[in-house]
């Protein structure tokens, strides 16, 4: 019989074994933000009860690639890349629920394993994917300045086909990276029960948003999205009817705590 | 607002994007275990209370590798194999709760998404990793015969550093694959509240077992086996003391719900 | 000034760290054969000159997925089996020169360096890729047997996209699979000089079979296949007019020398 | 019978299949570049004869990590960042040919095919593994700044065991990134007859260097560097015996074609 250490699975004499380090988890990295306006109707039905949808223009969401490095306070994943570096796409879709308005990453790919456990823990709902996304140079011909012009590629892939493919061209800059991942996140965080018999074990809906943002300038252009169809995904529902516009950004923030803003009684406890 | 389909996450319109289609699952693979003992409270360090150790060869653990395909009910997987195959390791403790025997794979190691999914579900505390196992052939040199004298390497490295490398030579037939990995498994499913405040949403030990077993005879034999010190892990405090035996079997079974044999309130749930 | 082994590069003071280790090479594995007529137009545009279409059934071409273990002669890499298992999928027309028939991989991608490296040396024009092929089972429900009835997929991407998918369906057995893949293999080695102004510096024709093949039973059966667009491929030029049939078999053969058939000479050299 | 497009292999109707468009080629990205001395006859064993030590610091070599995206003219493949974004890990030694200081590449390691195939060409040796530099940030606690105190980590794997791995900690600024990279590259191009008899079809030295360098600062600092034992590599015969330095520099540049130095004839041509 021991004390585990460890702030997720597994839980281990030492802790040094488990798949994420604990909070606090700091984030530098680039975000790429295609904004674009589909069918409200294929919006809503992202939304479960009791989430509803945004009131104002709620076709629009946005499909957003990152190419991180993150790290615990230790810092030490810095200096053994692999464990810092990973990229991500997700789709932010907006609801209210209880009046507020929230983002909501209805979909999110990842490429490595310890993202993908930081999202079992924040809710969101990570698969792992293939994602390129093309990175600004300063000097050279491979790669885009920051500047009017510059050209960017992103795309996911999964199961060796792919999901979505866009491009992006600076045109200037913005005051903000579009609205729809303006809010703090709602994410739900459910797991079945081992009887497997249609209840949850754990049912909420939680909340939380980054710190200590520091933030690079916001460039802004045109962008062109693909969604493909694609048999293991369902991205395709949301066809594109008008894009808003493509942002690119330079992002550093922090992740912690969250709140639990509504939560069921676990079905299996006595 | 919608009724949302699917067994795990995300639950989606339609139930496709899910990333573990709904049980039961089906498994056909081959199994190579080793079996060794090592000191018995490096085994105890790895059981959180109340589990005890199990009174008889408490330093008996076994690593296995395997080499698997599965599905769902529909099979459709097969046919895309990408989303069927995959391969693990993990290391298995025995230990006690309530009177009562049990396996528990302390640690565990897969190569697919779907895999570790399905692990948050059934309590394997699963991170990705490199894996590797020779496979027997029935014809031409490169590959040993199941028949005495052939040879098996299976290895598991996770960040670009071995974690563990084995290598197996059948002497004969053996009635039974070892006695670690008998027992029906008793798991931990554990959530930190989104608060980060030491507190868990959900807290259960639950226990399964697979059905519906079709197995082929097992050849047993040497092994050899070197556990590496990698400081992402903590196999290396399972020092191997004395090498019970090796075995190889091709296994075929299914799984689905199992029992929650005990479960704390969401302390979360007003 | 030192005396370098090994067999390709980097030639090295112990040979250990080449990337391919010197013949002869073993292989057992499966391949799966879908034999289907496209038109003979397509199939001419990929000889060079001076070869000329096989006279017979011009438009028969075969599309192989394998799922191979292969090693050198000390069988070490079987122990080691990251450096052994590789899997491959390829397109082989035929074509004539000097009035004999040869069959020739037109296309031919593969998922490790190793065997990209030996493909440089046989002539195959090897590609990095990933490939899936469903394995057969003797237990459990996730797999074929080898018996009518079994399905087996079969799939090839690559940069995130498919490129072709198959579907084989055991109907009974046959004496050969199939007649595309019946042939010496005649393959162009060419490389371009470094001055890079269309001047090959090697330029050759080699022809080459396995030796000490050892053969399971033929499977034949139903095939589909799908060829997808892919901008980085060009596959889809063979559109599958008709599929002529599938084939499975366990192989093992092994190979080493083959044979120059014509060779220019390096015009760099004085 | 056809004419085939395309610089290397697959030569095809259209060119879009070759594994590696036609030169130029263009490079933007990260160079970390670790100076070491080693013993000089661990130099010496790799260098083919009649190649010789480089007269003055015979010890002196480096180890460069590089994170590139690279490009053909058509730039085309920045939009598909999978085809542009790799990663390199090479060893660099000196040599004298004909009186002249050379580079030379003795190992090095890459993470795409495209890169492969064009080291074939250019006589770089490259085999596949896994890589890891960490990136620099302006924003964000999740990366080192380009400014004194910034530290950097670098590795490299190769069937699941490291190879090496470096912490570099920026001091300050130089003029030069050390100066063991610093003359044209000469480099082998070998290729044995498919006879396999120990004769080599092709038989080369090349040299080429960079052109169109737009370089950024050279930050200067302390390293540390682990070789680690590893069977299928030799890079731990270069036991470090006194770090030079550590240079960190973004890299633009461009290269095509190369000057043939020497070649055989090729023996099978007649």
């Amino acid at each position: 019989m021991a004390e585990l250490k460890g702030f997720m699975y597994p839980r281990t004499p030492t802790g040094a074994a488990g798949i994420l380090p604990g909070p606090p988890w700091h984030y530098s990295g680039e975000m790429l933000t295609i904004e674009f306006r589909t069918d409200p109707t294929a919006v809503a039905e992202l939304l479960p009860a009791p989430l509803e949808p945004a009131p104002d223009d709620p076709g629009a969401v946005a499909l957003i690639w990152a190419d991180w490095q993150s790290c615990s306070d230790s810092l030490e994943e810095l200096l053994d890349p692999a464990r810092a570096q990973y990229k991500e796409v997700f789709l932010v879709v907006r609801c209210q629920y209880r009046g507020q308005t929230y983002s909501r990453a209805a979909y999110i790919w990842v490429d490595k394993d310890f993202a993908m456990a930081r999202g079992v823990v924040q809710g969101y709902p990570k698969k792992l994917s293939e994602i390129w996304m093309t990175r600004p140079v300063s000097v050279g011909r491979a790669g885009p300045r920051l500047e009017p012009g510059g050209r960017f590629g992103a795309t996911v892939s999964t199961w060796g086909r792919r999901i979505a493919d866009a491009v992006f061209t600076i045109i200037g800059t913005a005051e903000q990276p579009g609205f729809v991942n303006a809010h703090p996140m709602l994410h739900s965080r459910q797991m079945p029960a081992i009887e497997m018999d249609g209840r949850d074990s754990l049912d909420e809906l939680v909340t939380m948003r980054g710190f200590d943002a520091e933030l690079g300038p916001v460039y802004a252009g045109d962008a062109e999205l693909q969604i493909h169809d694609n048999p293991t995904e369902e991205l395709d529902r949301l066809k594109p009817f008008e894009i808003i516009g493509g942002y690119y950004r330079q992002v550093g923030n922090s992740m912690a705590a969250g709140t639990t803003v509504w939560a069921a009684p676990n079905p299996m406890a006595q």
